[in-house]
């Protein structure tokens, strides 16, 4: 047992570390300006920080194998948790934003020759963002089982109708191509009813119909939260990814890397949060002391140090868990930091706010924002109280 | 002791239910439209809205006292709990929406005779909008004697220059006049260096910045947060509220009612929570189960129930109170549930956003909006932690 | 709605209050020592405490009708809470101690004359104390319809067979009677299978086998919590309790009065925790300050006060409800009482021990021991988590 | 960064799971049979236990270095954690049980050759058990420099004089040897008062006078926790451990190791709480359906097993810091689990007494036993709130 990073790790971490101080912190302010401005697209600045990460060797950390940087989700956890310290910017500029992330993982998996070729290629290289389209607004999506938007092969195509909503980035006119999950198969076995296809975001019978919001946010800047009504949307038979059937073991392949790369993020904000609960709470003064002498707030800073400790550690060893014996033997603790990082960051998150005062909800410091991010995120991929059963019952199975 | 509500009460309570059965929840949907639309300014629809409510007698119901319906706080908190089920709608359409109350209150206590007629009888008649400008960007503001606005008396005049941020309305055109907290007499004493004066929002050097954010909400329909700017901001001497120095002791006496109305209101919004969180619960399925038949599910229900039934029972006991023995000898439970009512209603908010699933942190249902009013009053007029050390010194007083 | 306390209550509160001041409180300290040497026995100084509690006309206040004082629930339940203050005395020495009091209820309302005789009377002397035997150690018991224990017709009696703990009080010599629950009428509708029945407690075939600890008490000065094996136990058929069947109706008869009861004596704890936290605060210093002056135990106090208050208004409330609709009415309101007393007075009771330091867990201050109490009440009379859940099936039902 | 277990660990770990199966599981039973009836003595059949561990070449594991076995804290830590599964026996079985661990050690760094000859050996070799006596009624002695005991040189010897309370072991016949920390020079600077000495528990002067009780528990089988009063006590001077003035750098260096083997300890009791909860739930049926099938006890499972997951983790990493930067660079995180095992630990095992019922809370099961064992080690050795003061001030000085 060793708790030291090795030399890659190290080395990347602190080129990762000097981007953040030189490019990506020091574009914050300008990166909000023209957010507030550019509608659903990106602001214009990222082409040049992402030209600059490319320069430095952070481009594609998240991708293992050949197709990306290779390390181990070990290795990558950490700068995936410096990158959470400015979630809008860093991870873009390094090519490393879900849904991209997860949707190139998939390819590179999963992807046919021609697929990766048209699709997985200029994502890798930074020139299109992608959307993963799953969740509907009609049932309790959690249960995958419930997926209603049918995928009819019709000759050589395959022809799509159904509602998907909260496709995230989908808003962003860069957004070239869906990955959308639906039924081919719907009287084979519970789990092999399901499959997954690529459609072109400007296919015929794909309506974009609005941003949904979250907790007021419309998240513009990373393409927003799309609901999508797919009309008798027809794509060319090859677009289906793997086989028929297939659709729900993909996305559990997919589900295991995404999880976790939120979950480093996470802890990234949450040390953010606590950096600048204390700077604030050293910088205020009420009732004739220093904030940063209340008792209370001396709480709040304690309590959010033990638990980003205590967080993090756990999403290492999960990341090493996925390296040493699998996705699939990782998977209670997988699912144990879905459950609980969103929830412990949300927490620090509410306490920074409160440090900093009515300033704490606005638009001027980015906790109301993240704190939104982090509690959308206890739901994302389903609730925490679907995977909490799940997780008993594993746990309960040992005694049976 | 008795806890059935007086023959007043009940009456007006039926009323004001089917005042919202008949006209407010139809008009729900038609109002969130129009708000998309309609900028700083109110959704037209409550303009006949507020004919009908008025033409129903159920007018200016906080207002105790000849000027208004002359209720006690007693009877008028369980109709301000009805309101607060849909509290973007009711309050305005009854003429009894914050920040306004407050400032009739004060007008009506301590408004000279010109004042009153020039500022209070357009209030009443809802013709025009007010905003209290109190807290400002840079200093903790929960500490009144931090405020450092100054209105200096210069001949027949005064003349104002600070910052003020967070002043709800400011930025809706109809509002007509602000109240300004600012230092008169900055060597006085601590508590009689502060004074209130109106400032008519045309007046010249008041500059309307933006509107500040609430988590990511506006809160445009009724006229935002405005970040304001006085600048060399001239008004007659006469538009003084009170004496020189007065300003802490009149911002006290505006508090108790401003306070135990938000509560209030809460709690409706509670309710309202509860009973979207059933219907939802009740109306979706996941693994085979309604939602409802979940245990965590029941648990958040009956939790839900037994703190809104114990924090509606401390808001009558201050209201009652306050009625019986002032609100300064009100002044422990007014600071008791000021803390306990936003914290406890955020809570329940939460896990009906939770039931919700992604709906739950959209537009599409109230909720997650409802939370960041709820979220944003554990700061407003003062963090929870200022009130929690106060409460505690006056309990460790008894057994000094 | 009026929240003062009428004036036979206010008379008898202030009565109380004087022989809690004169009587009670100083023989607190006495009575731990005569409790040490005591045995199961009750420390003998209880007999001139109940003398002078009788000659005070502070006697079976608990007890509605002719028997008793004649108090509503609403009358009685704040001189519950001041009993609970003092929770090893008060209520024995004024004849309000648990179970006596649910079992003098029970007799009085279903009691045949000839039980009210024998066993009635010298219960409302103080003469005798007696037990109530319900939990059985091998069955989930908060579900009533698991009780195991026969009551089988032989001829003139009846004969019992089963197992129980749990059995407060019939650890004590003086504990003369037992009142059983049992099953008489297997095949019987699941409501109607359960029969009550007197049981002498030295009649043959009563096996009292050991005492059960409480978190390391054996509560001994109040009889204890013992095992009871009831083996071919013979009684004349006259013993029965109302007719057979009706033992469930029954139970749920007594449970009212008894939940409330209890939730009022936890309230009384509960302010006896705040005097002594506030007290210990004051008296000692860390680190250069008072205890009292740290923001974390200023939150304690000021958490502890809300939530009391709430606690109280909330059985206050109840109290009222039973006595103007009925137990029946009032079952949401008792079970939620009986939810979230606990669990409230459990965490002040917490917080109060952590001031007093290494002190607080020992026998030196009485909060350690009140905390055990508070906590297997969370237990007693079924598990919070199956009342929350028949409270949930309440709130969903008005939606269905 | 490597999440398993060396192989030396490994090896101790199978033959002490080994041990455990076939030794103390067993004998747990009898255990508590003979500690019924064996006073402050431990029970005899540890002797036996003590050779077989012996034998099996489980000894002293928890001691660096040549006295014991030589292991790292990362490697004992794991060790600890299956001692803690049953932890009244294991431990003592083993020669590793507080507090001759930390007496051990102090003895092993700090003491003479002779004091190493007189009372390390026989303890190294299980013959006799020792205390530790620093806590003191009379002020909050989780600041040392309140410590008032006195400790005055007097020709070779020295006088002290004091009340100490807590002194864990020290009602044990076997416990031979007491170090007390004391006030050496009260004029010194604050840090430089304090001095450890060696005192014969048979030393006149020395008066056992009460055990303290935990929660209804007189801890007789460890030894209970004393209360001494030390009076006129002469012990010669050699019985000074180290110099004058240096018995809170002792203090400070006992500290570290004795945190992270309670903490071990705690998991390992985290374990068993998770066993007999799952086992008890899958065993009981409620209203028609098991207990393991209610979504709450499904919830609190979950969160057992995430909250263990994430204890252990950071006690594991404390181990690793200690071994390699020195208890010193390993400060924030010895105190970071100091304060967050104890409580976590405690609310899993107050799930695991709820899901038991009225059982729960007795002699049947360990539960509440432990529950009180760790409760009150967020009190010992200073409450939490203290350790989280100084950990915030740590993180704060980052920023200052």
């Amino acid at each position: 047992m060793d708790f030291a990073f090795d030399s890659v790790t190290e080395d990347l971490r602190e080129r990762l570390l000097r981007f953040m101080d030189e490019c990506v912190y020091p574009a914050e302010a300008a990166f909000e300006e023209q957010a507030a401005t550019s509608g659903w697209s990106p602001p214009p600045l990222l082409d040049d920080l992402k030209d600059e990460a490319r320069k430095r060797g952070l481009w594609n950390l998240f991708l293992p194998g050949d197709h990306g940087a290779g390390l181990t989700n070990l290795q990558y956890a950490p700068l995936a948790e410096i990158m959470g310290r400015s979630p809008s910017i860093a991870p873009v500029a390094t090519n490393c934003a879900a849904p991209d992330t997860g949707n190139m993982e998939l390819l590179a998996m999963f992807g046919s020759e021609w697929q990766r070729k048209e699709w997985l290629q200029p994502l890798l290289d930074g020139e299109i963002r992608s959307a993963f389209a799953m969740t509907e607004p009609d049932v309790a999506s959690s249960d995958a089982t419930n997926i209603a938007t049918s995928i009819v092969r019709d000759g050589d195509e395959y022809v799509i109708n159904g509602r998907k909503w909260f496709i995230s980035g989908a808003m962003n006119p860069n957004c070239k191509i869906l990955i959308v999950m639906g039924k081919t198969n719907p009287d084979a076995p519970k789990h092999r009813q399901q499959s997954m296809i690529l459609v072109p975001r400007d296919t015929p019978g794909v309506h974009i119909k609005r941003g949904m919001h979250v907790f007021g946010y419309t998240d513009a800047d990373h393409g927003g939260h799309a609901e999508i009504l797919f009309e008798d949307v027809r794509v060319p038979a090859e677009n289906l990814i793997g086989e028929e059937g297939g659709g729900f073991a993909i996305a559990q392949a997919r589900l295991g890397p995404g999880r976790i790369h939120h979950c480093m993020r996470l802890i990234g904000m949450a040390e953010r949060a606590v950096e600048l609960m204390c700077r604030r709470a050293l910088a205020r003064t009420t009732f004739g002391r220093p904030v940063a002498e209340q008792g209370v707030v001396q709480d709040w800073i304690a309590e959010s140090r033990i638990r980003i400790e205590q967080s993090r550690l756990l999403v290492l060893k999960t990341a090493w868990l996925m390296d040493t014996v699998g996705n699939q033997g990782a998977h209670t603790e997988i699912q144990a930091i879905k459950i609980s990082t969103p929830i412990t960051v949300e927490w620090i998150l509410d306490k920074a706010v409160q440090v900093h005062g009515a300033g704490g909800v606005s638009q001027d410091f980015p906790l109301a924002a993240l704190w939104a991010g982090a509690r959308s995120l206890r739901l994302a991929d389903g609730p925490d109280e679907v995977h909490k059963r799940s997780l008993a019952y594993r746990e309960l199975k040992r005694y049976m």
